[in-house]
């Protein structure tokens, strides 16, 4: 024995290497932030079936596609859309551009809601924000509306927890997006928002590059400035209103599979969820349901909130859920811990 | 020295496999069907300069997106493209589900091409063709349609080499699509022709998945089956016409990126050569030149052809490319084989 003992230790190191590397993962719980239940046994339960080789619920590593809603479903919507406060926050910069703007509906409006008068928001009509999402998002360069965006991003704070938007996503999602990731799925963002919008933060804050964010979006047109260079301009020209039906329909223009899993919180969803669970085999429809007064908001139908402009979780939506077989997600009975600043 | 034996072997096999693993692969040409010259050059010099890692040109890997033009560029597109003989020899079947159309243009032309009369293919206005690309495209559901273009591809064949339409791909390509993924490049086919079309074998043939086609693409409408399954029928309503400006736009819209290396072979591509060189640091845009009677075929302006309805290589596409430093590909100088069945 005291022949070798440098290839025995060796042998011992290498043994541990292997270890550590094959065994740990398995050992680690990777869904840390989700309490034992229904919901976080549904995610185990999909993955394993569609991941086991050899298993009936087996699904090749090309089919594996994943589509969460964002507003909601991966981070905050209340008390409004992030997209939304960009939107407004951007009028400023709009009226110091064009002052003639500053004494006009709705620009005026909602010059006064930014000087605090926050009941104003309620004069602004769909058409209202239909006229300052075309004024605030397109007909720009796309690169100055990504920029415009990105610094936008960095300053802006939510009235809550006064902290970026982008630090506002839910822990137990982010573990859920990076268990299905390391097994072989692709993760993919399904948004009402707007898809150049989202694009700008989804690598960052959840490892979902640019080509795997469907959102709704504009059309944009190419042209060359005066150097000859060419660029494309954001028009706008709606191509694909990303809601609803939308979803489905976005979802075939931009991956062209039926996803094997799908995530939301509103009636915005439904439409992705059915067609999801809709499919053969085994296949996963999942809705957030915000139950959490005290760590985040309620609101919907089981909570004492009414259902507000966003992220409408109405009664026949949660019947629906019942009927179809979709797993709800109780974040204050599911998630042991909501935001990673907790 | 003979204390220890097995040690020693251990060291020696392990450094065989250290070496197998890593340097196989750096000696051996990942590009063996081209001849030695400019534009295998151009493609080892951008690929190396835009992996080194601390070199001035690195890009990190979620930016290396390379796309490439379909017919003409990745497999043969002459004398018609694939998805026109799809159009034409559908009609028989069209037509024997709705009788009364044998008797109306545009229908009853193709009836007489399918016969053999060719020359009345000169008959065949835009307008037909839209009409019978609407007939035979759309107004089914999704299922349905790939499902007849996959029965149509084991069946049709190419009129010059009687094979299969999907074994006329261009083996060099086929090398440089490997080459660039071996390299962490996601590689896009971004084509004039219809997405859901391309999408039944660009997986198959190119390692390409459906995520990753960016073609003209019509809507969907979401909707639902008797027994209350969701399905998504083709409309003929265009959503994305993606051919020349198209293609930047389409890029835009599926990829969210400009890419760092482009393909095409004809007028169709320019906004998209032009466009991947207007970026910044290395970016290479390339155009494939058939000038190979013998082996494939010879169109275009700087050879006896003239340019034919497909393919439209211009002189003035020529000169764009030498003006802007796009690289030529001569299929005759460049491809030491054009097939793999050669």
């Amino acid at each position: 024995m005291p022949r070798l003992p440098l290839f025995s230790r060796f042998l011992r190191v290498l043994a541990l290497c292997v270890l550590l590397a094959s065994g740990a993962q398995a050992q680690t719980d990777p869904l840390p932030s989700w309490n034992d239940g229904a919901a976080k046994q549904a995610i185990s339960a999909f993955v394993t079936d569609t991941t086991t080789q050899g298993g009936p619920k087996f699904v090749p590593p090309a089919e594996r596609i994943a589509t969460f809603d964002q507003d909601g479903t991966l981070w905050v919507e209340h008390p409004m859309y992030s997209q939304v406060m960009y939107i407004l926050e951007s009028v400023p910069a709009l009226v110091k551009a064009r002052p003639e703007l500053a004494k006009v509906g709705p620009f005026s409006t909602v010059l006064e809601i930014l000087k605090g008068d926050h009941a104003a928001i309620a004069k602004l009509t769909p058409a209202d924000l239909e006229k300052l999402a075309a004024a605030t998002l397109t007909g720009m360069p796309v690169e100055a509306f990504q920029g415009a965006v990105k610094r936008w991003l960095a300053e802006a704070r939510d009235p809550r927890w006064k902290k970026p938007y982008t630090e506002l996503t839910y822990l137990p999602m982010q573990e859920v997006l990076k268990y299905l990731r390391d097994n072989g799925y692709k993760t993919w963002i399904v948004t009402g928002g707007g898809q150049d919008f989202v694009r700008q933060y989804a690598e960052q804050v959840y490892g979902i590059p640019p080509e795997q964010v469907v959102g709704t979006a504009s059309g944009t047109k190419y042209g060359y400035a005066k150097d000859g260079k060419p660029f494309l301009t954001k028009e706008a020209k709606l191509l694909l209103n990303n809601n609803n039906a939308g979803k489905p329909e976005g979802i075939h223009l931009m991956i062209g599979r039926r996803p094997m899993m799908a995530v939301g919180n509103s009636t915005g969803d439904q439409q992705m969820l059915e067609y999801t669970k809709a499919g053969d085999g085994a296949r996963l429809s999942m809705l957030v349901l915000h139950d959490d007064a005290t760590r985040e908001y309620a609101y919907g139908p089981a909570q004492g909130l009414p259902a507000t402009t966003v992220g409408a979780f109405t009664q026949a939506l949660y019947d629906e859920a019942q009927k179809k077989g979709w797993t709800v997600i109780s974040m204050k009975k599911d998630w042991k811990k909501i935001f990673s600043f907790e």
